[in-house]
């Protein structure tokens, strides 16, 4: 598959492009970045049109922006008939993915919307742990340093930039792929420094047919000292399953369960070569309907401000 | 068809029960209301659960509840194999009402997310006139005083109370349903009074692959003297649409065009009994997602207080 990168940044260079090499059948034709930036040997350009009209003969690209842009762009490479796999979350709004789906769904090109964090590999022993139970008990920790994981990063502030939702979508991305049964927000507190508009932490109560009790989530930015990355889950059964960092350790009732898989963006490749061999899209929108009704039915708590 | 309403309230008193009457084929056999209000000669409960244990044959329930405790009823009445009936908006989540939605399926019944405003008679002919036109330019314009509309109604502006947006829902309701293509929030500012949960104005901007140009909404509930409801719009092969006070008039390049069918609630009447005949459910989840996708990427601006 002759693939672009748009978008070209850290997250490119450091998994992207190494997954393509590992997963094989890619071959990187060409960049876009901004500031000029891309891979030795490699074609870039600043913008998505000049990739688009420099006859490169191109199978597909992945779109490593920001989400704000990403729409305009995925709009347009999708119109030039190519294969198009989108890093999380795919978009700003609901109806704008919705509608990328509907345009690659009638020009026959296969759209793919990655969660990197349900593909690491403990998340699907996971999902096979807890098919069927009801749950009794859940958590979500999502806690980490904004200083260290997004400095100088504006846009993340922004509107559409989703401020703690940025990290915390990926919790909610495992969530929604693990948990038996639907999950929906029932209620939310959004915490908004003065000076930023979008929040820096939140907390969530959750509500699934799959459940007993109301569950939880809890995002912060404001957390030094080390992150922490853990879903907890209790069964009516009696297991007890907790998901570290990130979702990349498993211990069910405290053991260690290893996963299986070649690891997130190896495995993003994987599906994305199965998904255009199949001609298949897959358009997975809950992590960013969840995020959506916490911003609804949330309430909006105005605090201090912060300074990076 | 014999059927209870359950929030019995002003909307209940002055719509409901007054279209069901006119159509026909409707026995009101209960209400529920927390205050005790109702209809004379018919059973009112003081509670859904009182109502779904008295044994009164019930075939179907209309909700007519404020929106934030919908979602508890409405699981319940499907769980009793009760059909479906929701007044705007069907919850305060997206997830709630898919959720219902998949329980209404498992179970059986129908269940109809009903938005009253699309139910105005020239709202069908206006989906008439804009089909397969392209749009070169659209505004709503919705404009209330929020003192003569819901004086008193204190959950309009608690978390899940939507704010301007309970009035401003219904010209999304129409405008998605006359749109002759997808239609999806590009940016949008909502306006908080400093000492409440919801905006009370809002300005959206819209986007569509079927128009050519930006589109807006302006909603705002500061508006004395007079409510102005209007949505207008032209297409590049030169028409001008307008639909003026909320949907109930309609001028093509200038002259009246008369509408047809019974008025807004008599058609939710009419169509829910084609629904239930035809074991068929209608969910439109389309003003709900672009009101959750306007509070995610809106930009909040913190404004003066305000007191009823």
């Amino acid at each position: 598959m002759r693939i672009a990168i748009i978008g070209f940044g850290k997250i490119a260079g450091d998994q992207h492009v190494p997954s393509m090499a590992k997963v094989g059948g890619y071959e990187l034709v060409g960049t876009v970045s901004r500031q000029g930036v891309g891979v030795e040997g490699v074609p870039s350009f600043t913008s998505h049109s000049e990739l688009l009209s420099a006859g490169l003969d191109l199978d597909a690209v992945a779109i490593t922006t920001p989400p704000s842009v990403r729409y305009a762009i995925a709009r347009d490479c999708i119109e030039a008939g190519l294969h198009t796999l989108l890093e999380k979350p795919p978009g700003v709004t609901l109806g704008e993915v919705e509608e990328l789906a509907r345009a690659a769904e009638a020009k026959g090109v296969v759209l793919f919307t990655t969660w990197h964090a349900q593909h690491n590999p403990p998340v699907a022993a996971a999902v096979e742990r807890l098919r069927g139970k009801t749950i009794k008990a859940f958590s979500i920790v999502w806690r980490e340093d904004v200083r260290k994981w997004h400095p100088g990063q504006l846009w993340i502030w922004e509107p559409g930039g989703f401020g703690v939702f940025d990290p915390g979508i990926n919790a909610l991305s495992i969530a929604s792929r693990i948990f038996p049964g639907a999950l929906f927000v029932r209620d939310a507190e959004l915490f908004f420094p003065a000076n930023r508009a979008q929040p820096i932490a939140a907390k969530l109560t959750l509500e699934s047919p799959a459940a007993v009790a109301q569950l939880s989530a809890e995002f912060d930015w404001r957390h030094s000292g080390g992150e922490e990355w853990t879903i907890r889950a209790e069964t009516t059964d009696g297991m007890k399953l907790v998901l570290r960092d990130g979702g990349s350790k498993l211990e069910v009732d405290g053991e260690a369960v290893p996963g299986t898989g070649p690891g997130e963006y190896p495995s993003i490749y994987e599906e994305f070569a199965e998904l255009v061999a199949q001609k298949r899209s897959h358009v997975d929108l809950t992590p960013l309907r969840l995020t959506a009704d916490a911003f609804l039915v949330g309430r909006r708590t105005q605090i201090e401000a912060f300074d990076d």
